[in-house]
């Protein structure tokens, strides 16, 4: 349902359009953006918060800019709503995150004005930065090149490696830092700190109020920006440089603070640092949720991607259900992770800012002397937790899979080479749903399984989750258990923690002829295939493995030995995952039966609700029935 | 053969030992550690001028901290030779880097002295970090806990990382930059800029020499360093503070630069820097190669890892070779990339501080604008590139198969699933050989395969590199060519370009009964395994792969169609790897074949030649024999 636009707004169909009004209109078109943004997200649901605070700094980037040959880079990407809408898609963004419809997230096949896709953090310096040196090797000089980041997206580290690059690059780059003292959850950390020490000095402020009249003064006489910035080289670099300025040590020119929210203040600020050359960081200092008053005075976490609700009242709308339900994965997580550390005081909890996301909050609440939340740093994360475990501590290190591929080699390097006994949690294990390509934690399996020392598992079900975090935290060594995003199947979820032994799977469902085997919530699709299988007179047996490494040899000997047709069912790549280490098994121990692997293609699967992906790989409980029954076909007409 | 060391270092067995030496003698003590590291090294081989640069900080280290209570973390790790000589493994040094012997890094399984494994760059501050967050946990106030970090792997994302969490975290933790402005090559980048800038600067010096001295005049009327802080806090904070300080941005208390030669003025400095509380970092200003004068003014990339050398002389020997040989991968790979550049102009080159590593340094001598070394930044390298081939450029980036599991993310979220071309080189795949497990490339083929997009390829000879990086730059989406650290096959290597057919093997010799399927370099392998057996009576076939992905599906019709026994090598991971790739495809087209897996096993193997490892691992030429007579042997016997 298409949800009718302001009068402005409603003329704009590209950025040409937007040019077409006089500066004038500019407050009463971010005003129109807001409510259309507002107006869609209560009613659809989406990320909300991000997109608000940047409404200004985004319209006023596309008066200036010469989008789509300038290049926009937005880092992240959850911020680029209005974006989207001044770019050709307005009437599409109803369809926002749903499947088939457009991306929650800047993409490059979705549009040309898109140009690079996002979704993790800290990318859109090095890719802006590639984008600079390219347009200067082809001799391109009047094309702008413009990252815009977030104080959170800064503190990862490929930002400070991009920067370290940019600065001796001479390449026209501008980085926009938009500034909200947010991630998802708040920020966190010293350059958090540094930055509101910048924003509320006022004598720094006042030098920096000077300069920009200065800059003004001489634009009004016909001087372009580029001579005055000469001319007051010298009194920025006395002023501004001396005031421990941390992007001017990385040979960044730095403007700022201003105020994000003053739009026509941008478009000045925007149009004379066209003309500045070199690399350079303008400092914008916004606010979260800018504009609605509940998101704007309200719990920032909360309206970071609210859902759906009443826009008028900002009330957010629950799903009351009628029954008991399961909790989600992320909740027992959460909950159990205090419990056990209240039995044992070796267990000490990590995240790279997310806290709320993964539940880490409750930890980081109950014992803020034991949990840390380390910003967006999933590399430090990582380390810092095998530093923890080298004292004899056990770390409970939770990342989002899809995060997990950023702290890839110090999983391998500083934690598995060493054996060192660190949980690895990775939370939204499969695919993410509406987040899209970008989160999907399809690879895993994959790339965990190869590093010596490591244990895979995955939960079949909260009790599960339960016993593996319990027996995690009793290994000696590396172990991971991956769980997806979402509930799990069981309402009375806190169960007493039982160890199972390492690499223990169990039989689910005695059966004929067929096996299925299982990694982790999947598992539940095979039960309801099961179901339906049974009702058709078919009784494959299944089997819950739990750990992909070490895989259970006598279980496997036992399928093996009974069955010669086997199914294996994960939520992950089917290159190099689960049932490829079945297959590795099964031929290492001379075993010749027929398996079909069921997974994640070797494809970019785009967004949508996570049974609809599922169903879209062929591994919703439907699909897993039609495999089976596929397979009893087979050996029937044999 | 033990080297004689001096007579003073003779009587050091560990750091109590040192200990026992008055301060007056400390000199003398480097002096013969160093002539103890230059008469090894230029008999066994070995790193050496980080070593050198250490010296005097070393023995300052372990005489004034309470080692191994007190936690030391080496960066990287190649310059810690002085630490093991100190700490107990003198005897034993002669043995370093050689099969069996002590490990060129610190390693915690070889002495308690080795608080962290070490190997990549960056990891010192995380890892250090947490052991002090561990101690402050546990109530350990006495504990000292040093990261001794370079300036080259301070411009690593995860050092920043490192620091904006230290930065917060009141533990107790010092930094020590070792500022010598080389990584392996000359550092590059604005981080390198600026710590000259402050090193040079007069005014910043003259004020820290007046903090210094005030310290000393202090302690010497029996006020502890901690008081005298707090009253020099205001000087320090408005005459360094605002000498722009990136550190002191990230509330790090920052002291220096010193001189990190003068071991007395050392010891004086960490003995009053053991009681300043909070995090805090030493800046020291070093010499790679000190006091060894070939080393000191020579060509400091050529003496980071010379070799073997005439220790008077300063002559590094060099084998004269009586046949013409075959060239090493990374010289093809750095003459190849110019000539295309020479033919293609959207071809560019990019590597994160590996120049004269991977051979890029011959690009940026001949092309210095279309080739760059960005820093120790191996993320910001990979969305670099992506960056360049949005705007329609075609970037190699090189990247150590071991380096790039530090880019992974980068290479799923900016390259592949945006399906963009960038030629991704995996230099050093396989076994490393003697810098071991921290540097072998054993994973990267299961890590690359389960990405989508993303076309894997190995070269098994020069020829084949040549044409995969020719046709790489011709594929419109990511390639990745992976080839081993040395020498290849063909002196006369300069062969004409031809395009290989995407995901095309071939067929290197005809055969009977046993089909071998190899993947890269090691192929060459099964050549002589086919001459050994040959003598025996078997003739196995031989197919050269090339591709892990695609597979090319038509020669695998062709094997698994005539053959039942099939055995496939692969220089990696078994877990995954080619072969799994090649299970995969077996059962997914219903054929049912004997297969024997030959790779890298679930295993962390140590150091040695690549030769001794790949023997160890059972694929050397002899072992490739082996598996095919004993599955030859099968085949009768049944």
């Amino acid at each position: 349902m298409l949800i009718q636009p302001g009068e402005l707004l409603a003329q704009i169909n590209s950025p040409a359009d937007l040019k077409k009004f006089p500066k004038e209109k500019l407050v009463q078109i971010c005003d129109e953006l807001r409510q259309y943004i507002v107006d869609n997200v209560s009613v659809y649901g989406g990320h909300f918060g991000a997109s608000l605070g940047v409404v200004e700094l985004t319209v006023a980037l596309h008066y200036i800019l010469n989008t789509p040959e300038d290049q926009l880079v937005w880092d992240v990407g959850h911020q680029a709503y209005g974006h989207k809408i001044l770019t050709g898609r307005r009437d599409q963004f109803h369809t926002n995150r749903v499947y088939g419809g457009i991306s929650g997230f800047p993409k490059r096949k979705e549009s040309e004005y898109d140009t690079f896709g996002v979704g993790h953090s800290s990318t859109s310096i090095s890719a802006a930065l590639g984008m600079a040196v390219a347009s200067k090797y082809k001799g391109i000089k009047q094309k702008q090149h413009v990252a815009v980041i977030g104080d959170g997206s800064m503190t990862g580290g490929m930002a400070f490696e991009a920067m370290n690059h940019a600065g001796v690059s001479d390449s026209n780059l501008l980085i926009i830092l938009n500034d909200n003292c947010m991630s998802i959850d708040p920020n966190v950390g010293a350059l958090k700190d540094y930055l509101t020490d910048i924003t509320t000095s006022h004598t720094y402020n006042k030098v920096k109020d000077e300069v920009w009249k200065l800059l003004g003064k001489f634009s009004k006489f016909g001087t372009s920006a580029q001579d005055v910035i000469s001319k007051v080289e010298g009194a920025i670099k006395s002023a501004v440089l001396n005031q421990s300025n941390l992007f001017e040590s990385l040979n960044l020119r730095y403007f700022g603070p201003v105020d994000g929210h003053d739009v026509n203040h941008m478009v000045e600020i925007l149009q004379d640092m066209r003309d500045i050359p070199g690399p350079k960081i303008l400092h914008c200092v916004t606010v979260k949720g800018k504009g609605y008053a509940p998101a704007e005075n309200g719990n920032k976490t909360t309206w970071h991607a609210p859902g759906t609700f009443d826009k008028v009242t900002g009330e957010i709308f629950k799903k009351t259900p009628s029954t008991p339900q399961a909790p989600k994965y992320q909740e027992v997580f959460g909950h159990t992770l205090v419990e056990l550390a209240e039995m044992d005081d070796r267990i000490m909890g990590v995240t790279p800012a997310m806290p709320s996301g993964s539940s880490m909050n409750i930890m980081m609440k109950a014992m803020p002397d034991r949990a840390f939340d380390v910003g967006i740093a999933e590399q430090h994360a990582v380390t810092f937790s095998a530093g923890l475990a080298t004292q004899g501590l056990v770390p409970f290190c939770n990342i989002y899979s899809t995060f997990m591929q950023r702290a890839y080699d110090q999983v391998v390097h500083d934690v598995c080479l060493q054996n060192l006994p660190v949980v690895l949690c990775l939370d939204r294990a499969g695919f993410a749903g509406a987040d899209g390509p970008t989160h999907h934690g399809a690879y895993d399996i994959a790339y965990f399984r190869c590093i010596p020392n490591l244990v895979v598992s995955a939960p079949m079900n909260e009790e599960e989750l339960r016993n593996m975090m319990y027996s995690g935290s009793l290994h000696n060594g590396p172990y991971s258990i991956r769980y997806p995003r979402g509930k799990g199947v069981m309402p009375e979820w806190k169960t007493p923690f039982r160890k199972i032994p390492l690499g223990q799977g169990r039989i689910i469902k005695e059966g004929e002829e067929i096996a299925i085997l299982t990694i982790g919530h999947i598992g539940n699709y095979a039960v309801e295939a099961s179901e339906i299988l049974s009702k058709e007179g078919l009784n494959p047996a299944h089997y819950d493995m739990r750990f992909v490494k070490p895989l259970d040899e006598e279980l496997l000997h036992e399928v093996f030995g009974k069955f010669t047709k086997v199914i294996t069912v994960e939520d992950g790549c089917l290159q190099g995952g689960f049932g490829s280490a079945v297959l590795e098994w099964m031929m290492d121990h001379g075993y010749q039966a027929q398996v079909k692997r069921l997974g994640i293609p070797d494809d970019v699967i785009e967004h949508g609700e996570q049974l609809e992906l599922h169903k879209e790989c062929g591994f919703d409980p439907e699909g897993i029935a039609e495999a089976v029954k596929s397979m009893a076909e087979i050996a029937k007409s044999h």
